[in-house]
Formats: C-alpha cells, sequence, structure tokens
C-alpha cells in the first residue's frame, strides 16, 4: 500500500491538455502539491501543462511506482500489462464502465483483477475519485481543481468513502466550513481490489491518522473487517449505507454491492468497538469530536452542564438521558465555589444556568464562566463538561485557550454548543476546533458527540481473535448421523440432540412410536406433559394444530396422541415433553451472514419475537465476555431479572448457551441456521422448549 | 392582546442614557423601527436618546396604551398603578425578581397580577425579553441594539419562547442565517398574566403568521392550549424542555414551572395535531418547511429521490424507511422519460442517480435536473421530491426558479439537501427558501422536515370539542356506594364493579366469605378458576402470593382457599374468579394529569407493561375516532391483530372502552387513577381481569 500513499514518481495515463476532462484534472491536481516526478502520457501530446508528455508507459525514462489512469475501460488492461513491464507496483484507476455497469463491465474487472495480481501490482478502484492526503498537499483524483483553491485544513482524521461524487461533495464541504481537519481521504469506487480492510489496516499504524472515518455500502471481508476493528489502535466510525430494504436495493444496483441486514452489521460494529455513524455530516462530527477529545478516561461521573439559558440546560439534559450521559450530582465544594457566582436566591443546580451569576458579576472583572469551569473540570464527580454559549455581538467572553489547556489538563472533554451570528459562531468554532475544544451548532449532536467520546470501548485486542473457534467437523457420531439428512430444516427432537451434544440444556422429551409408548414415557417424564407431531420438513407446529399443552393425565395424553396423529396422516413422529412453567421466554440462534458469516442471536422469544424485535446479534466465535455483552444489548432486561417474582435468567449460563452456538456454526459448515425458541427461563435453569436446525 | 402588537403609544418606564443598562436598549430598539408616540419615564432626566423624558405617567400629555417597565421588581406594583391612572391597557415587564427568586418573588408577582386584574390590565412577563414583529419593525426588547443592526429576515413564522436569553439568542441566530424569516417572536418570561394559550389564540387568526412554533417549560392550562392547537388553521410546532425527570427538576427551579410526564405531553399533542420539535434549531427548520411547503394533498404515493451520488440517495432511503415515508413507485412513463436520459447501461431505479445521465448529456445543453424533476412531479406515485445536491465550485446547474415554479403548481414538495462549499451553499439555500424551497445541510434532517409536512393532520375542529364530556356525578347508587370510602385503592372486586357500571367489560368473579360459598361460586362459574386474596390497600397481590391460578377441581380449590386465607391472615376477603386463556394481554387506565386533567393510557400489559412501556396516552374526553388513533399509536400492533393464531382485539370494542374510561375520569372527580392490568384479549372478547380504581 505504500507505493500509493509515498510514491516517488506517478505516471498519468490517459492525460490530456483538455481542461473539460478528468485526465486535465488529474495532471493539474498533482502539479499543484505533488513532489515527485510526475509523467502525464498521451501518445497526442508532447507536452501538457507545460510537462514533457510519453506516447507510453515504456517511453518514460525515470522511475515510476505509481501510475493513476484515466482511459476508457477497454483499455485499462493494456495498460496495466505495461505497468507490469515498467515495474510499476500500483495503480489507480478512476475510470469507471466496470462492475457498476452490469455483467460485461464485470467481466472485464475481473479480467483485471486477475491480471493485476499476477503481475504483482494493487489496483485501486476502479470507478472512484483516488486519494488525497492534506498533509502531504497530494491529490490523486480528477477532483475539479478550481474546487481545490482554497485548500484542505490538514488534520488528524482519514476518510475511506465507497462512493466517488460523496468523497469529493465531502471534501470541498469539509475544506470551507473548516472545522475539520483531514489527514487522508480514499475514495474507493468498485474496490476490485484495494478495499476497506486494505487501507484500515494502513491508516491503523499510518502516525498522521487519529481516527478512522468510513462510509461504506458493504463489508467485502466482514470477518476480516470485525478483526481490524478490534486490533486497531484508534476509533473507527462507520456509517452504513443500506441499512433499509430498499436502501439495499438501490445499493445493488449502485456499487454492485451486497447489503446485509442491518441488525447483523450493527451487532458486529457494537461487538468490535465501532462508534456507529447514521448521516454523513454526523459522522465527521464524530470524527473531528472523537479526534479532539482526550481518550474517555473511564470516570463513573456524569456531566456537567453550563449554559448561559436555562432553557438550553433543561433540554441539554433531556439529550442526556436519551443518550444515557448521567447529569453530575456536583461535589458540595463545587456547588460551594459556584454559589459563591450567584446572587443569593439561586441555588446552584446541575445543569448550571450562569445567566444570574453573569448578571451579578457584570463590570467586576469576575470571570464567571472562567471560575465555574475550572470548578466543575476539577470535581472527581464530572468527567465532561457541555459548555452553552452565546456568541457574536454578545457582551459575553470566554477564554477559549484557557478553557482548552485546562480541558487538557484535567484529562476531560468540555464540548460547546454555541447560538449566534453566523460569521460569529463560524469563527468562534474554528477557533475552539484548532484548539481541541469541539463546538457544535446543533445541541442534539454536541450531546451526541459527547457521549460517543465517553463511551467505553473494549482496549483494542483484549478479546479472544476471532481464530480460536473449534476445528471443524468436530463432533459426535450421533450428531454426525443427523448431519448426514439431506438440506432443510431438522425435526425439533433431532435438533435438540445436537444442542444438547454441544452442552445446551433443553427440555426432557421422547419420541414415541405407539399410544402405549406415549403413556409411559409420560409416567417416566411426569405430568403434565405437551405432546407434539413432528411433520417432516415443517416448522411451525403451533399454527398447523400439532401441539397439544397442558396434559394432566393419562385420558387426556390418549386423546391428544390420537388427535395428534390424526392431525400427522401418517407422516412423521410423535413427541412427549416435559410441560414446564417458566419466567421469561428467550431467543437464541445462529445464523450464517453472507458479510460476517456464523453470527449468534439473542432476544426476547416466544410470540414476542417478531412483534418486538428485540433481539441483538453478534459475529461468533465468542468469548464468555462478549456473550455477556451481548445479552446486555436486549432492551427488555428486566425481563431477564426476574421481573415480577418471575426466575432470573443465569447470565452466565445463558453465555454459555451462545458461546455453544456460535461454536456450533463454526465447527459444522453444514448448520446454515439455528433456531431455538422459546429458550425458557424456569426455576430450573433454562431449557430449550422448541428448536431447529437448518442444514445447507 | 391587541395593545402588545399594536400600540399607538409606548411609555418606557426605567428608561436610562446608560448604554450598559437595558432600559436605554429598549428605548434604542423602540426608536429604530416604532412609528408611534415613545415615551420614557425616568424623573432623573429631562431627556434621552434625544427624545423627552418624563418624570412619572402622568405628565404624560400624549395618549400611551403600552408601557415597556425595566425598573426594579419592587416598584412594578406602583407603576402598574399609575398605568391603571394613565388607561394603558397593556404592561411589558421585563424585570426579573419575581417567582424565579422564590417564595418571596412568587408572593411579588402575585400581587402584581392581582393589581393588574383589578386594574384591567393585561401584563406581559415578567422576567422576559418582550417582543419582536420582524413585518413592521418592532423591537419591544432591552436586546442588545447592536447585535439587531442586521435586522431580521420578515417572513412567515411566530415563535413563542418560554426562556429569555434563548428568544433573544434565536432571533440573533435567526437574523444572520437568515433562511427562516420571523414575523413575531414572543418571549413570555413567568408568564404570570399573558401566557402561551392568549398568544396562540392571537396568532392562530394573525394574518402575519401562517406557522406556530413554541418553546415551552410547562402548560399554564393544558386543556385550553389543546383545545387551542386542535381549532388552529395553522401548523403548530412544539419543543417541550424537561422531558427527562432531570430535566423536569430543572424546569422547576428555572422557571418555577411545573413539567409533567412526557408520555403524557407528546400523547397530548399529537391528538391535537401539533408537530413535535426535539432540538432548536430542528424546530426552526420544522417550522420553516411546514411554512414553505404547499399544504400536504393527503395523496398515497411516495417520494422521489434524485441524488448526485448514489450514496446519499442509499442512506435517504434509509431515514425514509425509519420515518416512514414510502419511497415512490415510479409510474412506468416516469421510468421511460428518465430512462431517455441515462446510459442504456443504467437501469433506473427510485432513489434516482442522475450523474450518469449528467455524464452522459454534459455539453449537450439537456437539463438532466430540470427534465428529471418535472417527470417526477408530474407522477401521479410521487408526493414529493427529495433532491439531493452539489453546490458551489461544481459544473452542474439548476434552474431554482423554475424548479420552485413546479413545485407550487403541482401542489408537491421538493426538499434540498445540498453539500458544496460553505458560501456557495448558504447563498443557494438562501435562495431556494426565498423561492419557497426549503433547503438543508443534514440530509437526516432533510428528510425529517419532508415527514413532518407530508404527515396527515387532522383537520382542525374536525373532532368534538372537549367540552362534550359526561356530567359530572353521573352514577349509579352502587357506585356512589363504593365511592364513599377513604383515599386510597379500592380492592379488585370493588374496581371491576364501578368498570362493569360504565360497560368496561370484566372476568365472571364472586366474592366468597367461606370455603364453602367459594366451591358453589366455583361450580356456577366452572373450572379452570382463579383465587385471589383481597387484603385492604394492597395492589400487588401476585407479589404478595395471593394469585392462584390454574385451580382445575374442588380438591386443588379447597387447598388453595385455605392458603389463600392463611396468607391474608384474617384481613379482608377471597375473590373467585373464572380462568380464562387469551392472547394479548393489554393495559389500559385514566390519570389525572396535572396540566391536562383526565387522560386515558392504552399499551401493551401484563408482565410487559414496564418492561417494554409500549404504551400510549390521549387526553380525555375520547371520540371513537381519537381512541381508535390511540391504538394505533402502540408500536406492538402485529400482537393486536391475532398474532400467530391468537384472537385479534376488536378495535371498535376496544375504542369503547377507552372513551368509557375518559368519561369516568371526567364524570368523577374522586377517581384519581384507573389500572386496568391486564385486560385480556380472548375469543370471547375484551375483560378486565384484574383492575384498581384509587381514590384521591
Amino acid at each position: 500500500m505504500h507505493c500509493f500513499f509515498n510514491p516517488r514518481g506517478i505516471a498519468v495515463v490517459g492525460a490530456t491538455p483538455n481542461p473539460a476532462k478528468g485526465g486535465n484534472a488529474i495532471l493539474k491536481n498533482l502539479v499543484t502539491g505533488f513532489q515527485g516526478t510526475i509523467c502525464p502520457v498521451n501518445p497526442r501530446y508532447r507536452e501538457i501543462e507545460g510537462i514533457p508528455c510519453f506516447p507510453s508507459l515504456r517511453e518514460i525514462p525515470d522511475s515510476v511506482d505509481l501510475a493513476i489512469l484515466f482511459v476508457p475501460a477497454p483499455q485499462v488492461l493494456t495498460t496495466l500489462e505495461e505497468c507490469a513491464g515498467k515495474g510499476i507496483r500500483g495503480a489507480i484507476v478512476e475510470s469507471g464502465g466496470f462492475a457498476e455497469t452490469g455483467p460485461e463491465g464485470r467481466a472485464l474487472q475481473e479480467r483485471m483483477v486477475a491480471l493485476a495480481r499476477e503481475a504483482g501490482i494493487r489496483v485501486w478502484g476502479p470507478n472512484c475519485m483516488g486519494l488525497v492526503d492534506a498533509l502531504r498537499g497530494h491529490v490523486f483524483s480528477f477532483m475539479d481543481p478550481a474546487a481545490l483553491r482554497r485548500g484542505f485544513v490538514p488534520g488528524d482524521v482519514s476518510l475511506v468513502v465507497q462512493s466517488g461524487l460523496l468523497s469529493a461533495g465531502f471534501l470541498v464541504d469539509l475544506m470551507t466550513h473548516g472545522v475539520m481537519g483531514i489527514s487522508k481521504a480514499c475514495s474507493i469506487g468498485n474496490k476490485a481490489d484495494v478495499d476497506e480492510n486494505d487501507l484500515l489496516e494502513y491508516l491503523a499504524s499510518d502516525p498522521d491518522t487519529r481516527v478512522i472515518g468510513l462510509y461504506l455500502e458493504s463489508f467485502r471481508e466482514g470477518r476480516r473487517f470485525l478483526e481490524l476493528c478490534r486490533t486497531c489502535p484508534k476509533p473507527v466510525v462507520v456509517l452504513k449505507g443500506g441499512r433499509s430494504s430498499r436502501g439495499a436495493r438501490a445499493a445493488m444496483s449502485h456499487t454492485a454491492s451486497l447489503a446485509g441486514n442491518h441488525a447483523v452489521v450493527a451487532g458486529a460494529l457494537a461487538q468490535a468497538g465501532v462508534t456507529e455513524a447514521h448521516d454523513f455530516k454526523q459522522m465527521m462530527d464524530l470524527c473531528r469530536s472523537l479526534a479532539a477529545a482526550p481518550p474517555p478516561a473511564g470516570g463513573k461521573g456524569g456531566i456537567a452542564v453550563l449554559s448561559f439559558s436555562g432553557g438550553a440546560g433543561i433540554v441539554a439534559a433531556d439529550f442526556m438521558e436519551d443518550l444515557g450521559l448521567a447529569v453530575a450530582d456536583l461535589s458540595p465544594g463545587t456547588i460551594e465555589t459556584l454559589q459563591g457566582l450567584f446572587p443569593p436566591w439561586m441555588p446552584v443546580a446541575n445543569p448550571v444556568d450562569v445567566w444570574p451569576a453573569m448578571e451579578r458579576n457584570m463590570g467586576t472583572g469576575i470571570d464567571v464562566y472562567g471560575t465555574a469551569l475550572r470548578a466543575v473540570l476539577a470535581d472527581p464527580a464530572v468527567d465532561g463538561v457541555l459548555l452553552l454559549a452565546f456568541v457574536g455581538n454578545f457582551r459575553i467572553s470566554m477564554d477559549l485557550e484557557d478553557l482548552a489547556a485546562r480541558s487538557r489538563e484535567a484529562g476531560k472533554p468540555v464540548f460547546l454548543w454555541l447560538l449566534g451570528t453566523r460569521d460569529g459562531a463560524f469563527e468562534f468554532q474554528q477557533r475552539a476546533h484548532a484548539l481541541g475544544v469541539p463546538a457544535f451548532q446543533e445541541l442534539y449532536r454536541a450531546v451526541e458527540c459527547l457521549a460517543a467520546v465517553l463511551r467505553e470501548r473494549p482496549a483494542p485486542g483484549a478479546v479472544a481473535p476471532k481464530g480460536a473457534a473449534p476445528a471443524p467437523g468436530d463432533v459426535s457420531p450421533e450428531v454426525a448421523d443427523l448431519l448426514r439428512a439431506g438440506p432443510g430444516p431438522l425435526d425439533e427432537e433431532q435438533s435438540k440432540r445436537i444442542l444438547r451434544s454441544r452442552g445446551i440444556p433443553a427440555v426432557e422429551e421422547a419420541r414415541v412410536a405407539s399410544e402405549e409408548e406415549c403413556l409411559r414415557e409420560a409416567i417416566r417424564i411426569g405430568y403434565p406433559v405437551v405432546l407434539k407431531g413432528l411433520k417432516p420438513g415443517l416448522v411451525h407446529k403451533s399454527e398447523a394444530g400439532l401441539v397439544r399443552l397442558n396434559i394432566a393425565d393419562a385420558g387426556q395424553l390418549r386423546e391428544s396422541y390420537r388427535a395428534v396423529r390424526e392431525r400427522l396422516a401418517g407422516e412423521g413422529d410423535v413427541l412427549v415433553q416435559k410441560q414446564i412453567r417458566g419466567g421469561a421466554e428467550l431467543i437464541a440462534g445462529m445464523i450464517r451472514d453472507p458479510q460476517f458469516g456464523p453470527c449468534v442471536l439473542i432476544g426476547l422469544g416466544g410470540t414476542l419475537t417478531e412483534v418486538l424485535r428485540d433481539t441483538a446479534f453478534a459475529v461468533a466465535p465468542l468469548s464468555e465476555a462478549e456473550a455477556l455483552r451481548l445479552i446486555g444489548r436486549i432492551r427488555g432486561q428486566a425481563l431477564l431479572d426476574g421481573f415480577r417474582g418471575a426466575p432470573a435468567v443465569d447470565r452466565k449460563r445463558l453465555a454459555e448457551v451462545l458461546v455453544a452456538l456460535g461454536d456450533l456454526g463454526l465447527s459444522v459448515p453444514r448448520i446454515r441456521e439455528i433456531d431455538v425458541n422459546p429458550l425458557l427461563v424456569s426455576e430450573d435453569g433454562l431449557a430449550a422448549v422448541d428448536a431447529t436446525v437448518v442444514l445447507e
């Protein structure tokens, strides 16, 4: 990847003097900032933009290690062959006309990748805007040179964007809004070869990058991406386009990418410690916040809110509750200091409305904001400060330098929300940003970014690497026998045998061939029992009238047995099962996601599953700690903890079940899907009451 | 209220030449824009700002009908007496030092109101920033005159703000951001007399106001406010500060206001057709969107998205799904027109990524955006258009005038999201705004505002007025007898008798005094039965071990009876109840909200009530249509409709129950609270299985 970011010489294939063409823009952008050799290639010109032009790559006398291609798609292949001949290690193909145009383009793209692999050339693109390095002044892109005149604000956030125009739009927007500094911006287009994983790996160890933001419409190799996020020592922010089914459809026709079920994506990102963004500018705000603020100190305190307006403080407190940020209980010493600034009639409370204190001290030279800020930053009960301020034509002054220094010193973030004149607020925001203090024009955004900064992230590499999965094929002879069935669902009894073989508890039951056997087994199991008809290939037994509950004695059993047999109409078997009375009904399961492989699900189950959709996913294998965190992501936590006298979930045992489900998915590739629903919580512990294993 | 908005002459009591004081700012602001007589009042000066100054109100020879007071709180009362003598009808008291400072200030404020009422003077404030009328150039406020130099952008949105500094901050912010035009801005402070209801009523019929936005921390008379919203022919947007419990605490100490449970507020606002805002600038964006866009035509189509970038289109579709906006299925004719613009390899789909069409037609003079826009606006399957555009140093042009004209003509909103240079995007946004086309810098905000504009609102006055409640005291002798109990909860059996008296169905049951009576009643009711111990004052019976389920025969009944009696330890009665098997468990109820009076609740009940909090409130009385809309606000709708073979809810019958609960609350003031939980949905219809009526 080094040759893309630090080339010594660059050939521009498709360079042209026509200022309306991208091949001209690339050259102009290179001349502006690139210090190495620049070699335009085009057989029709001797010189372009004052630089000698070569008829072909072969003719270039100097050594070049990077080629930027802006030629019609069909010519890309021969150009790459020439690159190989010239010893070039990397090519940025900015031309379109590949996979995004349909099957023919896709075939061309595949030939291009095969050719490049053979020649040992890394290909970036095609159908992309290339890359920008704001620190070095590199613009390896056909972006309009006129749009770049203002220059970038160099900084420490690097972006990877899977949408060409969007990346250009972002950059122009950022350039002129000037509140987020850019290190590298990478537009990866069709990511035929170089993809988000290559870039994430590179940027993770890039000394010029502090935070990495990615806009992605698909994950090339989801598991590798997660692994890189988990081990990345820097905050990673991801905006995933195509969350909705409709969006996903658009994604498929756009960059020819496959979008997954967003519940899986959200779970996987959370598991890997990624901050998930939802909107474009919000993503930039999250990135600049994470880059500017000191890393979270892991304090268990809350936020102090200093506000010029009681109303703004009230709404900020509302947002903090929404986002799980505590309003700090200020220490008595802090209260005392603050009270000294306030008129006696105004009792100090957090959020602190500083206006009465300002009015009282007007003209005294007392710096109310500064004094209050110092007091709350020194308070051990305070993890961060939200400052809601007026700027512009107001008589309020604030010493930003002092504020920034004190925030750094205390290791606690100070975030600003600004109301005021457009230019005044902008100028203030820029000054604050330059000092490492994030400032915002929307109150919710300020609170949201502060929450992201203070959120605890798993320490990189603190979790077991994803490779520590059980070896495939590690199954008992009994299970091996079950796995010889054809594709489709195993029946409930077979499915539970597979679960039990991995230590997942299931309800006591017996498959019975006759009414008499059924009676014998019922006595062994103990009444009340449940009777189920197992019809091959049928999963929804209740809807088919094949489940009889509350069977209390032999008479009822006989009657039920006959009824179920009749419904089965000669097919399948009967299952007699202990009826257990339980509390919460959970769902647990495993699915094989096309992007992330085997994933584990936990949630509220039973009839509520589809109604409430209170479920959470994580990628297997899970450590016990990860499984516990996964359980903690169910919204209805109260139902797990023995709500209203119901038995509480043994979380450690449940975590073991989830780990086992993930391991099953990893070690037995023939299992496509596992559904344990309900997984019942009772006084006797957990038990799979119904389950289905689906084979590929 | 007329004298506040159209005074002929104004006295400024507390005027001063000291430019650091508010009394000077008020005068300067008046001189700048007010055309009538201005009379400064201050015994220490003969002239201020070149205007003759009077020692007292009595001395003013001219007729003045409005006084603006900026004098220390204790002097306000005598000043108001002088106002009365002078025949002044309205006073804006901008001074602080009243209820917001504690009990003494509160007493002073009460004396002030009493005095004003007696004298027939309306008082605006105290502790407020007064009012601004941007169309007339009126600034009746101590806002810093320097901050106002730029002047307001006159428009058709009027604001009411219960937070002084915030209203000033807003105005300065709006003035310089210039994308929302202001008609009137009213800072109502402690709203001792003039409150949000007075202003809402005035603005509802103000010809210069098209949309009304309110920031409130409390409702003075909640029911009146809702009534005004329901009958207001204009969109009303409300941001309620103090949603969280912590926020509510701050609200109490701030403007001495009482904040209610936000679930009730949200329900009441939705019922009255109010658009609820959550953040300050978002509220402005909602207001300007509602003011600019044509009223919703009630179409059942979707949104067409035209985007310069596939990525932006994908994320817009994600947001539309989040917000319940459909992505339009474009008609075949529209698809055909669009396809003519596109390269053949690019099949047209909504969201429409117009970039390939632009590339294809570059230099041909074909207006791609314009052609596409005309096509989608003419499509009957399209209710609105979202245009995602680049502005600034790009080679894309857009005919905004044409766009605005076509949007108006079609009666369909066109909303813009802009990415680009700071100044370019701002200039474009201002031009678009002036033409009535809302433009945004955040994509989510654009989609959110479009959704608010297209949301169906109940036609004003279409619902029965809130007065149509049953007359208080309309109760049967049996119920009257029950209501003679002291404060606290009635027991389950008593509570259900009250419910049955209003036609609310309850499970069959009998209160029994002996084991033999219990057996007789069980036979009459039919097994299985439930046994409950009714302990006086105890509401949570299950937790106290006083509920026995699944009693199948006389033997079990005897055993259970003795066990329950033992638990009761000589207190209370035993209730034997039919055990009914049901589907969904609901909760229905009535509470008496301090701001809105009797309110009705519906939600998912049983053990899920507190875990899921899937409930919705509305203010009583309810029409049947309102009750049906209320039921429609439960998130878990699927549970109501006979999910997985369970019986479906008879929504009409449930609506009747809700109407009856509301009427009970209105007609029987002694009832403080009603809790029906669970209200069971079974094959036989609805039945209250447990219920508690709490008396005041």
